[in-house]
């Protein structure tokens, strides 16, 4: 039987496997989680509206029923494309027929990872309870703050990165200011929280129509958010960050938490794959592939998602979306199947089917090409492409049903600061307050 | 104003600010967690049945709307009982009229605290999630375990400890092995699971009455989970579990995950507030009160909950229950409010409403005195009953949901493996893998 591997459970490695199961071959998905993560949802747990379960579903319960496909939790280390092999951390090695690379990708510092530690970016679970638990922290600390001006540092945000998840992450820290903690605080006002978006680009949202960015950019406004448009962040340590304007000047701002929501390097596994076979890969790591997403060389070997780099069809590359992957995913695998029987293949082609991003309550922006949304329109369109994308039944109405508490009450329930060490950090000590 | 100090926001510490509502008092809470915890429900967090916000309540939300409280987030070192001021880890200090110390109790190994790192406990929302982790690990380890001896010692698991919480832990694991996961695995049968309860005494649920001791451990025999009373253990190390039988044998069982729900020991400060108080110790450190929940000497200060060792009433201290806790918050608020009133305090009286076990779907005990129950009836009750106490009404609706689901999908969907360091452990690593 055909053996297809495939390397990661995300959105296209998990599409790729359910698209192969009626086919005539023997599927194994590698993740080293035992979970696929709803990314686009993930803000909201650092935000504390839902749960970290609520977004995820274990891979094999997705593909339980599938009898032609195994899961294995384990990290892939390298790859043998001469004998066909992948092979794990532990020195197992799993053959393959045909092999899916879909691992991703992560943040980037552009070189300066020293950054990490002060400004936490959003790409797991850990990450995102790590996230919740800083803002959450912030306002406890600033509460306890009896020197005036550590207390404004406290209730100082600032987001680096104008892009969907800044925008995102901007609108829930608002709304957890002015809604959520209105009457939770003695001695602060949790409404005093100063939010401030940087990008460093000419205006937030910029891969949208412009006029989307500036509905954006008002609605930001409208919740106290500040968007900064061409600022460059040249500095981030424990004391807050430090901004070159546009007009070359420098600008100190002083704050307690910084989250990093910037720039995105394709996963490590792009590296070592181009290492094995000579795949050209871009700045950021993404493997270039031919127009049916393989290596060049390598009709065996498909790489999609967020590693994948694909330019034939724009000459520039696809959107780094859960779209992409999904569809690159189904693409692939009918590929596999198809020359199994050998049929001609197509070259892939993705339909882009639009960008929303979400700001808030009732507020959001969304981009189907002759059609640009602002405000609640968009919201609800949003509201409903995601429940619908959500993976498992019982999330969906779960999340339908936080959602609904949290609009009715303004409430958000999942506010943990979890994981931290006890004794509880001395809360004006912030260098032991950093760890995760 | 007559300032009440309360050290602990569980069940005691929240019952007590709460009755506290609308005296003449400023009402300071203090707790090193932002959230109340639901314990009755943490071993469904361990199991994957829910998520940790699901049974957690931010502590300045329920009493958000309570002018006369506030909550800080600090962690209490010491008491100055001369001065009247609460020490928090920072130096800080919160002066008090009436304190009242709620601070609970956490796992006690009976002197081998070397065993913590091989059998966790449950106490905490950390301790839920890394039980949950070593479960779920097990299943995936034996799942790519190629040696049968050691695959069977990944699917070995023994419960030390046979009251409540080490029968629901059984009966949920076994749940987990022969329906949830059921389908799942391609080299292991996840029904293959061993499950061994092992309980010192001479039989499990050993402060129920016998007829519902017997119940359980049929339920669970039933479960396929072995019960073994009148088994001490003798060891614990990273290879399994020494055992000593009622007939004076050792007996070793190999396997690689072991949870601890057997000692109980009060929390630290009791030994602080003893220091300071003179108040006299148990052995397992709670303190004993006088018949008004005050320290001898002390008419100014309550302990409560787990941390208080009441005997007036029975001979015998009163159960480490929540019931227990509650009422003495409740008592506590009101002869605070009478005291300053200058009027007659009675003595504590603790009503005894009955105690309950899960034991898994449509099965418990319930002994209500007179009325003892098994099977389905105890069950129901005890559904109703932790919805009815749990608290935050958008708690109780999103775990009636999930429990819905639970039940009639047989699925567990908060099985996420978290807090892994990457890269993953090597699975037939097991040095590596009983870090957090």
């Amino acid at each position: 039987m055909h053996r297809v591997v495939i390397v990661g459970g995300g959105f296209g490695g998990l599409t790729a496997a359910q698209a192969l199961r009626h086919a005539p071959v023997e599927v194994t998905v590698i993740d080293r989680r035992n979970f696929h993560l709803f990314q686009p949802l993930l803000y909201q747990v650092a935000t504390g509206q839902l749960s970290p379960g609520e977004i995820a579903s274990p891979i094999r319960n997705v593909v339980r029923n599938q009898k032609n496909t195994r899961v294995l939790l384990g990290e892939v280390e390298d790859f043998d494309v001469a004998t066909r092999e992948v092979i794990l951390n532990d020195g197992s090695r799993v053959p393959y027929d045909s092999l899916i690379v879909a691992t991703g990708s992560t943040h980037s510092y552009f070189g300066h990872d020293d950054w990490e530690k002060f400004a936490p970016g959003l790409k797991t679970i850990e990450d995102a309870t790590e996230i919740r638990r800083r803002i959450l922290f912030a306002f406890e600390a600033a509460e306890r703050e009896p020197d005036h001006q550590k207390q404004r540092e406290w209730l100082t945000f600032v987001l680096v990165g104008g892009g969907p998840t800044g925008v995102e992450l901007a609108g829930a820290l608002s709304e957890i200011a002015n809604d959520t903690l209105k009457h939770d605080f003695r001695n602060i006002n949790s409404r005093d929280a100063k939010i401030i978006l940087v990008e460093g680009m000419e205006r937030i949202l910029q891969t949208f129509p412009e006029d989307l960015s500036k509905a954006a950019e008002k609605s930001l406004l409208k919740k106290c958010v500040q968007s900064r448009a061409h600022c460059h962040v040249t500095n981030i340590t424990e004391d807050g960050v430090t901004l070159k304007t546009e007009s070359g000047e420098e600008q100190h701002i002083a704050c307690k938490t910084v989250l990093w929501a910037a720039g995105v390097r394709a996963s490590k596994l792009g590296k070592v794959l181009s290492d094995k076979t000579g795949a050209q890969l871009t700045k950021n790591g993404g493997i270039i592939v031919e127009p049916d997403c393989t290596i060049k060389g390598h009709p065996e070997i498909y790489v999609i998602g967020d590693l994948q780099t694909f330019t034939y069809q724009t000459g520039k590359p696809l959107p780094g979306v859960a779209q992409t992957a999904i569809q690159a995913g189904t693409y692939v695998a009918k590929t596999i199947v198809r020359r199994l029987k050998n049929q001609a293949v197509k070259p892939f082609h993705y339909f882009d089917k639009g960008s929303l991003a979400v700001i808030g309550r009732l507020s959001g922006v969304a981009d189907f090409h002759k059609l640009h949304l602002s405000g609640a329109p968009a919201w609800f369109v949003w509201l409903f492409i995601h429940i619908a994308y959500l993976i498992g039944f019982s999330n969906r109405i779960i999340v339908i049903t936080q959602w609904a508490f949290n609009y009715l009450t303004q409430n958000r329930s999942a506010r943990l600061i979890t994981g931290i060490p006890f004794p509880l950090p001395d809360i004006t000590d912030t260098a032991n307050e950093t760890r995760a």
